[in-house]
Parts: structure tokens; sequence; C-alpha cells
């Protein structure tokens, strides 16, 4: 019996942002499980394999899947599959949870993958660099109230904030809410960027200021990253300085 | 003339973890730019090419050192290297910054990687998952005050919290000064993930409490990772609920 799932992030989702190790445990893998729209990402190299699709708010019936999958004819070896890390608001976490709740006592391996945050940034040009916060508008696990509390808290420590799922179909109020909290800590002139599909084909970016934040296309794709006091564009691009010194 | 810079992130060290556009951009650069434990990594790969170490603490040096080797000899490409991701504390931002004061007009490529937060919580499980908030403890470049805020902030918000820079040899006291601040908002049963020299053959990892990180060996290739109030830990994994139910 060798039962093994892999947790695998994907990285932004083009194949050249994946790292060999990914590459490696989908090839090992007999069964590809994941939501559909990461299945359709990697279908074309792995059409060969079984590809299973599960849909969005099912991780849980995903994940006992998996186990199952797993489990299936004296053992399998299955790639649970999220994009970005599986780590970040991805998959390892229920993966894990839902493998205790189950008793299952065959392998498990968590492959990091670039997360979006950083992808974004790259596009961006260095907006990161120094220390940030990254927080989830959706509030379909968290309470509004928390959601609010952290970005006060992050906006007063003058982290550089990164937004994850700032809109959905039917929830599309909430950066509208983030910004008004933000500016109550930071200018109006602070550098946003707003990166869609980062780092593939149909990507896109946009730079503005905290004060023309509200008016951006924003959507489910979208990862948003706020800069701090220190920030500034410069030249197409926003710069967070560490603090070195220049002569 | 055709100077290109390449800003990569390695990712935590061993090739396996490295993503294809990493390895491309390596392959691709006549030279290799970088911190000398860097190139360690890869001088196995790469020794057929020109490596060129540098200091630490010289980072605006180094950057100045990539630029003008990008413009030599009617132009070069040329790969700045860091670990974990270019623009997470990397080379990506002090890079731009020379770029911009030496007036370069080559094209520079940014190259995110997985960062060490990532390839921390694979593996001590998932202990990340939900909103989080990464701070450093090097005050070489960032005033003490600032950072003593940023971890009471990110306590107080309840966020995971990620340490980087957590020790270095003169600078051993911080981490002390980081529990007794985070102590006064969470719990010191909070489980807290040490994971030295991540994904490399000599990565260890260390599980204890917020009451106990005092005790623990830490150094400057360690990352710390501090549960949030949810989080629990299980079978020697921490794992942080993202709100899934199960029946």
């Amino acid at each position: 019996m060798s039962a093994k799932i892999y947790v695998v992030g994907l990285g932004p989702g083009d194949r050249k942002d994946m790292t060999l190790r990914c590459l490696d445990a989908l090839e090992e893998s007999e069964v590809i499980i994941g939501y559909s729209k990461y299945i359709e990402l990697i279908k074309q190299y792995y059409g060969h394999k079984k590809l299973v699709t599960s849909p969005m708010k099912k991780e849980v019936d995903r994940c006992i899947e998996t186990i199952n999958t797993a489990l299936s004819d004296g053992g399998k070896t299955v790639a649970l599959i999220s994009s970005g890390d599986s780590g970040i608001y991805g998959m390892a976490g229920v993966l894990l949870e839902t493998a205790d709740k189950m008793k299952f006592e065959g392998e498990i391996e968590i492959i990091p993958g670039v997360t979006s945050l950083c992808a974004s940034a790259s596009i961006l040009g260095a907006p990161v660099v120094h220390d940030f916060a990254v927080i989830s508008l959706s509030d379909l696990l968290t309470p509004l109230s928390i959601i609010e509390k952290r970005l006060r808290l992050a906006a007063e420590g003058d982290f550089v904030i990164g937004i994850y799922n700032p809109k959905s179909k039917k929830r599309t109020e909430y950066v509208d809410m983030a910004v008004d909290i933000i500016l109550k800590h930071r200018s109006g002139k602070t550098p946003v960027g707003i990166v869609r599909n980062a780092c593939r084909e149909d990507e896109t970016c946009t730079i503005c200021t905290l004060d023309t934040l509200k008016e951006q296309h924003i959507d489910m794709f979208s990862t948003i990253i706020i800069g701090n006091s220190q920030s500034y564009e410069s030249l197409g691009k926003i710069i967070t300085p560490r603090g070195y010194k220049f002569d």
C-alpha cells in the first residue's frame, strides 16, 4: 500500500513559472485533481493522465476525493493542485485537516510555488521589498469585522498591503471599503498596482494611486498591491525602498 | 546594443525548487552576480559561466557592477541573483533604484521565485493559509521603533506572522523582544515553527510554542512562522484553519 498525495502550488499559471519539483510531482502522479480553472491550465501537458475537476466552494469534498483516490486500488499517487502557493489561501490546510479527520496514513508532500503577491510584484517593479501584510477580502469564510480590523492595523503599521480576492461577482464593494480604511493612515498619492492574470498570456497591469483605486477595473482574477509611505512610481514601475543609501 | 538584466529569485536554494523561467534566465546569462552564499548554491551547474561574488552590505555596489557589466562590450545579458523571491527583501528594489539613478536604458526582467515563507510553511504543514504579515527583524535599514510597532499591530490583528532575519551574529535579542510583544495579544500556547535552511540538504524544522520560542536555536538562516489564534498542532504539523466546515 503506497498512497501518496502531492499538494502542488502551480505558481501564477504559466508552465515556465512552475518549479522543477512541481513538474516532477505532476509527472509522477497518476491522477491530478483541482478546481476546473487550474486543471485547464495544465490540461495541454497532462491530457494523458486522469484529470479530475472539482467545483469551487467544494474544497472539503475535493480533499475527500483526493484521499479516497490515493487509497484506491492498493494505493495511488495523486496531485491536488492550487494556483500560486498551496499554503497561501491554497489547498494545503484543508487537505491536512481532512487527512486528520479521515485518519489518512499515506504520505503527504506539500510543494510550494510562486504566490500571486510575488508574481504580481515582479510585473509592477519592486512594490513589496519591505515588511508587508496580505489580506483576502473574501468574506465567505472570514467575518467582515476581522477583514476591516486587519486592513486598519496593516494600514496603521505602514505595511505594504497585498490584497487577494478583491472582488467576486456578488461581492463588489469591499475594495471601496478597503480604500476608505487605508486612506485614514496613508496618503491618497500612495502608488497602487493592480495585476490581473499575472504572468499569463492575458496579463494586464495598471498603476494608479489610493485616490483613484475605486475607479479601476478589478475582478476576482486581480491582485492589488498598495505601497507603503515610502513607495514611489518611476518610469512605470512601483518601487518601495528598502533603505539603502546612495552616494 | 542589447544590455539585459535578469533579477532572479532562486527560491529556497535547491535546484528542484527553481522555476523553469529562473533556469532559462541563468542559462541565457553570460555573467551571474550575487552574494557569495547564493553563487555557492548554483556554482555546480554554472561553473562554465562568469560568476561574480559580492559581499553582504554592498548591495548598491553589486547593482552598479551588474549594470556596468550589462553595458560592457556592446551589451551583455547578466543575472543578478537572490535567494527566495527577488522582490521580498531581495535585490529587485535596489536594482531598480540604481538603474533609475544611472539612467540605465537596457531591459530589466524580474523573475519571481518561491519565498522563504512559502518554503518554510510547506515543511511545517499549513501554518499560513489565512491572512498574514511578514516582518524582518533586521535593524540595519529599519529603525527598531518601526519593527516593534509592526510586531504589535500584526499581533493585535491576529495575523499569522512570518519573521525573516530573526537573528544575526551581532543582533541576538530581537526574537525575545518579538515574543514579549506578541504575547500581549496572543496565547503562549500558540504554535510556532522554526525552519532553518528550508528545502536544502541540511534543513531543520522545529515546532514549539510562543512560550518556549526564546529557548530555541535560531540563527540568520532561520525563518519563524507564528500561528494565529486558530492555529493548532496535529501529528507534528501546524495547521491554521481557513474556516471550512466539516460535517
